[in-house]
């Protein structure tokens, strides 16, 4: 039933399309006014984005190249929540695997929704302190150079918007507070 | 051809999905190491944010329904281009639709990407100033309340985590020096 706090109702629902990354999944629904539409929303796993510091003070960022818009872009070590994966565990994978980056300190700093519009992913945001970087073990496609940074040069690249990757601006920013303090 | 600027190299192309929003390419690729592989882009408009300043210096924000989340979510107004529209001419028909807003300026702040490893859609703030407030123009599936706050608020809700969505977290952030001018 429509109500006041669930403005739309589920009347049918199916999976149209689907890749190994995520799904499409079509629903009928009931609006307010009486009217009927279709939603369709992008079922993906929740991702993780993690800021790390390192031993020495410094901001790790990758230099990655991006298919999809056909740039290299800046950003901080990411990634998606394999099954059964908590965000903590995935955190220490990603900086693991696309930095090489072991932490002493794993903070989680909040979430958020990367297109509350058309999907359902939520990105969870951590700060990795102390950390130590090594050897990194990239993916096929994922094509990376890994980068250090003075904390204030960081948040510059973010506010300046130097970083066009909205997740990892997002970040940088709400860790702020906290980074500058480690200045 | 592969190359070091650009990593993966496009040997077939087609949209094996679509929505009237968005719709799903899927390519054969050619990778570094001589590997082929499969990638899947979301190809979807460019969409605005907009962060709006009342004559009498309050921000409007609105909360608004997310079907895809079931969540109601604190967020600027905001809404995808129409074909033929620029970035500015659709950052004022949506201040107008969904928040009965009309801005003296409007200057333009950045853009950033969603979700790139996935989806090619870019985000263009803007921040507009000296509006004032009349009736909206909502969408049938726009569920949403338009309220007002003052700046040092706001901005702080952002900081806080307590605006899930994240380009909305981000156009305010990227906002703040500006903002905090204005109190």
């Amino acid at each position: 039933m429509v109500t006041i706090d669930r403005p739309f109702q589920t009347l049918s629902s199916r999976v149209v399309w689907s890749c190994p990354w995520y799904q499409v999944r079509q629903d009928d629904i009931a609006m307010p006014g009486g009217r009927n539409g279709v939603y369709h929303v992008i079922e993906k796993p929740d991702a993780v984005w993690i800021v790390p510091v390192t031993t020495d003070g410094q901001i790790v960022m990758v230099r990655q190249y991006r298919y999809t818009i056909d740039e290299w872009c800046w950003e901080v070590p990411a990634g998606s929540l394999k099954p059964g994966q908590t965000a903590e565990e995935a955190a220490h994978e990603e900086l693991l695997e696309e930095a090489g980056g072991s932490a002493r300190n794993l903070d989680y700093i909040g979430r958020f929704y990367l297109a509350n519009g058309i999907c359902n992913e939520a990105g969870h945001i951590f700060l990795a302190t102390g950390v130590a970087l090594g050897a990194t073990h990239h993916e096929a496609a994922e094509v990376m150079e890994v980068h250090q940074f003075p904390i204030g040069q960081a948040l510059e690249m973010a506010r300046a918007g130097s970083i066009t990757d909205g997740p990892s601006a997002l970040a940088l920013l709400l860790c702020a507070d906290r980074l500058t303090a480690l200045e």
